[in-house]
């Protein structure tokens, strides 16, 4: 009985994991997803493929917990163990699905492949299971009880796993165990502000009991801030989000670039393209970062013109037509030198907008004057050209550099506004 | 007592670890480094800052394993408490160690600021414990034995973690539980293989019992081989390994690029480096990342001159003197702009190698023809050019973006060789 579930576990199965070849991430994500339904995670597990241990483990949460979502170790090889060891949790044995079976088979033909026989493992079950599909891969899922919980299995590959959670299991609970308190969160992206500067202007939103609940991190320039409000009914908690987030639309009207995607190449090619105007960029330092930041979003061509990454001198001269005794005189990193930048880039191209970054990201080439972490800009527009400099926090390269990236692309959107 | 400590767990503590903001990657790098002692880590749990919960998990742990590393939790504000559980695990009360304390206001006085007095928190143990130095943050971490085991806490930002665990856990470990069973691991980076090539020619290597085992993972076009020996004593291990290394580096000479920095950018400007040799980058669907992964290494000015980001057409022509009759002959994506493209940025900046990209990434924009994933280079040097074209899954935009950025990395690396 699933009636109330309110609190849950998440366990993350295999050996890769446990090497520390990469991080489980699925757990977050299913946890992010239950958040909604007003199911509290309140444990990861990460284990190898090992059917003791998991047999065990999911054995000891079931009766902790209502819920447990574990994601990976059905593949159809051998060293996949997670649906054996569910089943013995369970006390039951493992049963072949015809229905399963078939289609298995059935899109192997469709490929006109022979069904290798280890995938014949993936049509097999803990006895009473309830079979989740998989719409993206082979191995589908599934939910079975053990003692007074729910263990659902998912696929270990992300978009497998969220696949599923989506379809699956995410309509199954709802159905299941209700919709549970509101839970309701919203998130908005900004650029242009310190996280000390955003929590002066939060003032009193930031409380730690403050209702809705106001959560901020902050990553290379980056703020993501989160609100988060709990009711009796969605509804409820929909009316306290709503209109605090109305609030914090009219205070950060200028800093918040995003409420869905967090990819500020995204927002800027967006302001852009409504104005209708075109963008060339002119890096040295970024070294690219910034057309790839731009060119990462699909139909960025419809903006993005061009970009040229001068990194040495000479081509500051030869591809943009930088003066070299300018270069001499100011040095490389000058509101002087980012301005011819910047008017190069725009002239050869016929962009509207040129944005140019010229700085210092260490770790060597530093000076007193001019210290790692020092990057100067400048924005070419039809109106003319004009430069500011920043100073980072000298953590490393590849922070300086992006740091320097959303300053770039910042003022390009502020310009586009 | 910890001299035969084989088998251990980690524990990642934060509310926003269980919240899925980031994944804990605290622990596999923990998990990576035990491993080199012979110490097997079987299990991961990520719990949220709450003192019963880790009270508990704390207490089992150490009941089932030798040793626990805990990371995270023991900052300056109420709501790390991570000692407090441990003190609670191990049924003892929190003591302030004065040592600690001085050494705390010290650092501050060091820096004309006053200390808050919530720092004093992090100078409080558990009574009996062994404090362990954080030499780049303020919170120090501990040791503290809970019945038959020993719990280690580090703090939670992994550079503060990474730092006390080189300095003070592993030499501790080291002293206390000696080398155990030698365990050796190599890794080699690959390009220019499929995994399923690499397995083909790898052959019995890769056998699930071969002595030394060899594991394999693959990403956007980069190969990750780990050979992991393991033996009587440390030197048994490392000649195992030694052995089948040397016959890797024989038989994978060409595609092996580095053996201990996975960033082909850094073997690409190595290799051209010690040849004196210079290069150009124009890119079209990579969109910068080429030059990105190339200046994302310090001191790539000596090697990178200069990239072109040619995304529209008309850039192509613009900045790099492609003809636009070629381009509405042969399209965009076709041999003759990849050459054209390359010529051009070797001419226009004098380096002496180019390499240019020109493809479709989708997820719009394919044809029969030209399907999304198809994807043109070029190198052009001294001694002309030559194109080739591949073939990539067409699995997501960001995917066919990297595989192509690493094949062109390769395709000069090969080159400069």
């Amino acid at each position: 009985m699933l009636g109330e579930v309110r609190r849950a576990a998440c366990v993350a199965v295999g050996d890769e994991l446990l090497a520390g070849d990469y991080p489980d991430s699925n757990s977050g994500a299913i946890a992010l997803a239950l958040s909604e339904l007003g199911i509290v995670v309140e444990r990861f597990v990460v284990l190898g493929d090992r059917k003791d241990d998991l047999e065990r483990v999911f054995y000891d949460l079931c009766a902790r917990y209502q819920l447990v979502v574990a994601t990976g170790g059905i593949g159809p090889t051998l060293d996949d163990v997670t649906r054996e060891a569910a089943a013995a949790a369970a006390g039951v044995p493992l049963e072949r699905n015809e229905a399963v079976l078939a289609s298995l088979r059935e899109s192997y033909a469709r490929r006109n492949r022979p069904m290798p026989e280890s995938n014949e493992r993936q049509a097999w079950f803990p006895r009473g299971a309830q079979v989740m599909a998989n719409a993206i891969g082979t191995a589908p899922g599934f939910r079975v009880w053990i003692d007074g919980g729910t263990l659902c299995v998912l696929p270990g590959p992300p978009h497998e796993m969220k696949d599923m959670l989506r379809r699956e299991l995410l309509p199954w609970l709802r159905s299941t165990c209700g919709q549970g308190p509101g839970i309701v969160r919203k998130t908005f992206y900004m650029l242009g502000l310190p996280e000390s500067a955003f929590s002066d202007r939060a003032g009193a939103w930031m409380a730690r009991g403050a209702v809705p609940l106001m959560g901020v991190t902050a990553h290379t320039g980056i703020l993501k801030v989160t609100l988060l409000g709990k009711g009796e009914s969605v509804e409820g908690a929909e009316r306290l989000v709503s209109a605090r987030a109305a609030e914090v639309r009219e205070r950060f009207a200028e800093e918040i670039y995003s409420e869905d995607d967090p990819r500020p190449g995204a927002a800027v090619l967006r302001v852009l393209g409504e104005r209708g105007l075109t963008l060339a960029v002119a890096e040295s330092c970024t070294g690219g970062l910034v057309a790839e930041l731009l060119t990462d979003v699909a139909g960025a061509s419809r903006v993005f013109k061009s970009g040229w990454v001068t990194y040495a001198n000479e081509a500051k001269t030869a591809a943009l037509g930088v003066d070299a005794a300018l270069i001499a005189r100011c040095g490389a990193v000058s509101a002087e030198v980012a301005e011819a930048m910047a008017l190069g880039a725009r002239a050869r191209c016929g962009a509207d907008v040129a944005v140019s970054i010229t700085g210092i990201a260490g770790p060597d080439g530093g000076s007193p004057e001019k210290p790692v972490g020092l990057v100067w800009f400048a924005l070419a527009t039809p109106s003319g050209v004009r430069s500011f400099e920043q100073r980072f926090p000298p953590v490393d390269r590849a922070s300086i550099r992006r740091y320097a990236a959303h300053v770039a692309l910042n003022l390009v959107r502020l310009h586009g506004r």
